[in-house]
């Protein structure tokens, strides 16, 4: 088959190595330069979490042995208190229970230069704005896909996009002192939230976000550091310079259906499902995404529309999923006081998952640590939930009855 | 100030005469033929039921003098049982709680006869891709709005639209043999739903809703009703031909935020909020949305900016429960048989309506037969649904206290 893709970002080029393995003639267009022949086609390092399902996709195509060397690995959440004090959590109980922290160009670069040895024509500086001639085109153009548009064009489409009231820049952070092998939180509850991957050469990337009102109202970013994130402001040197000149960006959700027209043209990664960064699982659901269509393309070789609607229906129940539950961790991660009760409940929730390996997993631990789907992953955090709600009031129950006891004796 | 509305159905053609009214010069663009001049611009009558929110819209701008002759009473809602009984539910406990059912092009042509009596200009089979000149542009142009696509270009918005899975077409009965004056309804569970509206000649539109799947289905459309609706079957003698002929419509639901921008751009109608039509009030609410924004551009006659947020302020909050109240009634119109608890609810709601008349109001009566905004209608009908599952619950417990009086005694 001759395949067109569209986008070069994370989904573009993984699926272009599934498909180039399958032995399918593909071409894979993209509006930006070549990341192989730019320094920084960015201007500015972007790095993002790589976790699980991410790995698993990148393996299953023999490709994690040249991205390992290109990760930080990430042991655990170092949360910066407002008094300067930094709480070191371990992500997981297990060794491999970590994330991954990978520049988006690096992992790029990586995926085209294995795509290209094995026959994949990449067209760079090249924005479509029309469907390329294909017997089949793969929109992987990320969140404002044009081959979404153009492929719903007076077809019946169910869409959804919501803008988080809160966009975001990325500064640079030279040398962390602390946990460099660590993502850092500084949770500012409704003021902001600052987020650090860490870099190769000892850096690390920090996403600031903020809600609009107040971003307009900065007018001298330190003096706002000073106040809101004291120990931050430390930690990045070109603050006024970088805060000047970095464009805000902003935050979408998206949800789409269908995600395929009439066996001629399927969605993956951003452009199906995109969604709030706070679970770090955009890129990695994209990744697995490449890996659900291979399987699906497999098992109808001659029947693209069987294919997607397979692909359809085996996966957006999860990536709908997603959506709730990176909306929700966004409340989590900001969170700067909680509840003595939502200490209690999580520290339970790891003990038991201690206790019961393999038995009893976390829904944080499922969603990052596991390619259990999302859907599956949560409605066994509920089932967990509902078993350490009774044993709770069976506790508290019993002091009751123990103390009736008492009284009666 | 100049003001250029884009589409000259229900919304753009009251908003024309509010704004001429005020002195403004108005320009409307509508990519139709003008209805005054073709007899039969769609080829089919459609009819519509306005309420008491439509009325008002009209009647304050002098309008419902002219209006009234062209409407027919529907006193109540007749259901047609699958044993082909017909029963009749009065709409309301007073006189004025009825609905009237008017021709959308007689609505239409009687607004714009007077628009253009007061000078507004109407520019027919004029079809706008990119927004006209003026000082304000409203969009008016129905759910698939081409100025909401042009006014949301780069800018952050919220965005959601929503296929409902069934479909409609338009049918005729020449003659309806037993209450002329009342909507009748064939609730066919999940197999489909028929409405109809009478016209001035005795006639009626029947409107038959279907799931796709059992639209696409249907081969002989008389055995179908034959089946499905069999009394309906007698009414409608061109059912093959009119089966054939009519296209199928599609039901869609939008919500998107903002409803303006830049003080210069500001939506209306279906084009701000297009809602399933199953609470019969996507026109009234429409013909409300003028009364509104009229009253905002009057309070502030300098500062269209502040006119169009303090209009989506004060708006968008009632057309979502709207939205919300729509899909739910979807189930009340289809729904065949019905809990005798449902039945009991229904009853005391309607009786405490009658023994307290204004101030307990049944929700149906609120949105159909007062201007109460939309949540706030709600919010009552929830405080008074509370006080009736308790009065329920005190009734049972007093039950069970009686019950526990006569042992002990
Ligand atoms: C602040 C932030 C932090 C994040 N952190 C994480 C994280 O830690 N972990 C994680 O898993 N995910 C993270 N994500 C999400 C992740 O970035 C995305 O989910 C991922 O990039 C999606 O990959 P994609 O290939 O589907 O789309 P994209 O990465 O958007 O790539 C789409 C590509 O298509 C190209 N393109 C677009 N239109 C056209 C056109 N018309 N013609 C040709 N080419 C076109 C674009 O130039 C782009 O290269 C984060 C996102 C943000 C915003
Ligand atoms: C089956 C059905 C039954 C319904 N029953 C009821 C009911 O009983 N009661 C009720 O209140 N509501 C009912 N509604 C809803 C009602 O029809 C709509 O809410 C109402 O028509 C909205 O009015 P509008 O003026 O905002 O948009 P529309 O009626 O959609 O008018 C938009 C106008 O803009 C024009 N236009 C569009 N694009 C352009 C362009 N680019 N350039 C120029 N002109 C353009 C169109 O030709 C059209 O004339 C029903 C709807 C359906 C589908």
């Amino acid at each position: 088959m001759k395949i067109a893709i569209v986008g070069a970002g994370p989904a573009g080029s993984l699926l272009s190595c599934y498909l180039a393995a399958r032995g399918h003639r593909v071409d894979v267009y993209e509006r930006r330069a070549d990341p192989r022949r730019y320094d920084d086609a960015e201007g500015r390092s972007i790095n993002l979490g790589l976790s699980a399902r991410g790995v698993k996709a990148l393996t299953d195509v023999g490709l994690m042995a040249d991205i390992w060397p290109l990760t930080v690995p990430m042991r655990g959440r170092a949360v910066h208190g407002p008094d300067g004090k930094v709480a070191f959590h371990p992500y997981g109980n297990h060794q491999e229970e970590i994330l991954h922290s990978i520049s988006r160009r690096d992992l790029v670069v990586s995926l085209v230069a294995h795509a290209a040895g094995a026959g994949v024509a990449f067209h760079y500086d090249t924005q479509l704005s029309a469907l390329p001639e294909a017997d089949v085109v793969v929109g992987a153009d990320g969140a404002f896909s044009t081959v979404r548009t153009l492929m719903g064009r007076g077809a019946r489409a169910d869409f959804r996009q919501e803008y988080l009231p809160w966009g975001y820049k990325e500064l640079t952070i030279p040398h962390m002192p602390v946990h460099h092998e660590a993502l850092h939180v500084w949770p500012g509850g409704d003021d902001g939230l600052i987020v650090t991957h860490p870099n190769l050469d000892g850096s690390a990337t920090a996403t600031l976000f903020l809600p609009y009102d107040t971003l307009a109202a900065i007018t001298d970013p330190e003096a706002f550091f000073a106040r809101r994130f004291p120990d931050a402001l430390a930690l990045i040197p070109d603050l006024a310079k970088e805060f000047a000149e970095r464009p805000v960006g902003h935050l979408v959700s998206i949800r789409t259906a269908p995600w395929h027209h009439d066996g001629h043209v399927v969605l993956i990664g951003d452009a199906a499902h995109a969604v709030y960064p706070f679970y770090g699982q955009g890129m990695n659901s994209a990744l697995e995404d490449c890996t659900v269509l291979d399987a699906c393309l497999a098992e109808h070789p001659d029947h693209p529309a069987a294919a997607f609607a397979a692909f359809e229906g085996r996966r957006r129940p999860h990536t709908d999923v997603l959506d709730e539950l990176s909306r929700q961790n966004f409340v989590e991660l900001r969170e700067r006081v909680r509840s003595p009760l939502h200490h209690a409940r999580k520290r339970a929730d790891l003990m038991l998952a201690r206790l019961l390996p393999g038995r009893w997993v976390p829904l944080y631990t499922a969603v990052s640590h596991t390619t259990t789907p999302y859907a599956d992953a949560l409605a066994r955090a509920k089932r967990q939930d509902a078993v350490l709600r009774w044993t709770a009031a069976g506790v508290a129950g019993l002091a009751v009855v123990a103390m009736f006891a008492r009284k009666v004796r």
